[in-house]
């Protein structure tokens, strides 16, 4: 059945878990993974195991997540907190805070142990909730 | 203010826009944009016309749609409807049924109008919900 959500005005996103990570703190964060994040667990609910059942330690996957602190208001920002650099619509820059604050991480799994998968070079927050995990495409003569 | 919004079991995630589009039906629409999709419309909402501000022709973004058609119950299937294929948990594909259905889609700009930007090669049907667009991400040191 396909579920058309648009009570009020918007559709719900329903975390499918959390990220367990060291930061804790938004100025802790680098701005993004490959620069020197840590390693984190994404922990999943029970519900969606049977979604995550063919994922495998050694490859890459993209990691969608709700910035939960982010500041939805607001619409342009000096890129990178910089304010050398002109103000810019957040839609040409990786802001966290945007109308919709969602967060797109490639990651590589290092494990999987049940519900948790341990991924490399992650700069979420510690407790930042999950909404998807898509593999990542290689060539079309692949798929 | 962040505005973290816990009410009842999710986020809300509000359109900022619609696709405008030849495709319809799912059948119709290729299972990638690289696979042949046609040319469409993004079509914005006055209010956040100052996020998109610094979008340019000829360069390429990440789109981030919901596709409201999607089955949010399945948690696995057969890649690219394929019966040939096993069976597969979501999160290791591309379908577009899944928990949370946010369709990822890598796009050239190829025209600005006010708010509405043309863009090519992308697979979402006519008035799949827009919720974010992200620049693609060159190399750490030209960020």
């Amino acid at each position: 059945m396909p579920t058309d959500e648009t009570d009020r005005d918007g559709y719900l996103l329903r975390p499918i878990g959390r990220v367990e990570s060291p930061l804790t703190r938004r100025d802790q964060a680098p701005r993004q993974g490959d620069e020197g994040a840590p390693d984190a667990w994404l922990v999943l609910d029970a519900a969606v195991a049977d979604a995550m059942r063919d994922l495998t330690a050694g490859t890459d996957v993209l990691v969608l997540t709700w910035l939960h602190r982010a500041d939805r208001q607001v619409l342009a920002v000096h890129p990178r907190g910089d304010a050398d650099r002109p103000v810019t619509g957040v839609f040409a820059t990786r802001s966290p805070d945007r109308p919709n604050p969602v967060g797109l991480h490639r990651v590589r799994i290092v494990a999987i142990d049940g519900l948790r998968i341990r991924v490399r070079d992650l700069e979420a927050l510690d407790g930042t909730p999950i909404v998807d995990i898509k593999p990542v495409l290689g060539p079309a003569a692949e798929r």
